[in-house]
């Protein structure tokens, strides 16, 4: 039978989600736990491939497992094997059409940025840092031009495995939150890296470094060579992704917990 | 000369505030940066001793310093002295009648707490956590008989060294945000562990295993023994203390940075 879970993780102590041969990764510390619970190996597929560093407030994963065990061994019996840094939000029974990765429709990311002179050290890991003050409208102006279907070559990593650099980017919000820089990024899917050098970028013009004009200009480039640095790691958090309602999923979407949404 | 500073911290890698024989502390780590700019030992007194693991938007400190440097040698200077989890965030120079401790008029705090079956994972050492769903109607209701002056010997650790037991709650501000219950207290002072135990006690009642009057007849009796167990530290965040606005300091006083406020 096939099975989703939801997760939320810490993405600090992890070398991204990916399994590493090293077994370090997110998706290596989850088939541990996954397989002390099934008492047999398992393989799991996520909705994203997070980086190193970079969170999860919500991460949708299914595995096929011959096992019978009830659904609460798959979320408090795998939580007691899991690192601290990981916990399954809920477990439920899928059918066999259902593809963590391919029946995803949207996917939607959240990056945090402090843009102030002291680097964060109450939110070190989990929070982006420029050291001067952000043009906030002026980044969402810049922003707008990404709107749509592109070919986003100009934002793509050189490692991206991806067939098509033509994504849909469905909506993109910024905005101050506190005191922070909230940048919401919704698409039906994105390129090794993407969002970081979106917000690399996006934090160039927001400094004044490159105009509103500079942000179309990358994109219809498709030059990754012209785009700023790819932003930290540390900021950015996987908020969930959107699946047909037939599947009858729990929640797949979910707010960083301190936001008021 | 004598100086404040404004910091934050993670409370995590530290073993409270107060200095240890170990220098395992938030203020070992503070003298021991401060030092290295001033190059000679300096002692600190803080706004409030914070126990381990429990964090700070804003601690405000002061020390004495006969050695000159320019205001940004102890803001940048310090920073790159201080380990990842702790931040100057500013310097100002003070008369010698401001004292970090004595002078502070208010101290405030907020404790923010998951009310889910599962860990936290994400913020795992950020976020306090209980098991099940929390009236948070009731849990307002049961606190608002601490407000004013009371004794408070209910809620008071052992080895509080405080003089008295009695302290003016001037506010409680109990509220979901987001996923959260925001519990926030200010007062003229705290006693040793009283909002973790007051925390404690109120998510009792927030639970159904006591009426709403129990807290009352709690403060009443000053029995530490009848009180509900100490709540965790991690959720605990120190937001700031009040002064006198003659000694113009910068802001001594700040959320959560994903608060909105």
């Amino acid at each position: 039978m096939r099975l989703a879970l939801g997760l939320e993780y810490n993405g600090t102590p992890f070398t991204g989600w990916q399994s590493q041969p090293e077994g370090t990764s997110g998706q290596d510390a989850l088939e541990r736990a996954l397989a002390a619970i099934a008492g047999v190996p398992l393989r799991s597929i996520a909705a994203g491939r997070t980086d190193a560093g970079v969170h999860a407030c919500m991460q949708v994963v299914h595995f096929d497992c011959e096992v019978e065990r009830p659904l609460t061994a798959w979320v408090r019996g795998v939580n007691a094997h899991l690192p601290e840094a990981m916990a399954v939000l809920w477990a439920a029974p899928v059918p066999n059409e259902f593809h963590a990765r391919y029946s995803a429709m949207a996917r939607h990311y959240t990056y945090y940025l402090a843009d102030r002179p002291v680097r964060c050290a109450l939110f070190a890991d989990r929070i982006g840092w420029h050291h001067r003050a952000l043009d906030v409208d002026v980044m969402r102006e810049a922003s707008a031009c990404l709107v749509g279907t592109h070919d986003f070559s100009a934002f793509r990593a050189a490692e991206c495995q991806a067939k098509t650099p033509v994504k849909t980017m469905s909506t993109i919000d910024i905005r101050r939150e506190g005191e922070l820089v909230r940048m919401s990024f919704s698409a039906n899917a994105f390129l090794h890296h993407m969002i970081r050098n979106i917000v690399g970028s996006l934090v160039h013009v927001g400094a004044g470094k490159a105009p509103v004009s500079w942000m179309h200009e990358l994109l219809e480039s498709r030059d990754r060579t012209r785009a700023a640095a790819t932003f930290a790691a540390q900021g950015l958090y996987f908020t969930g992704a959107d699946y047909p309602t037939g599947f009858e999923l729990p929640a797949t979407r979910r707010a960083l917990a301190f936001d008021p949404g």
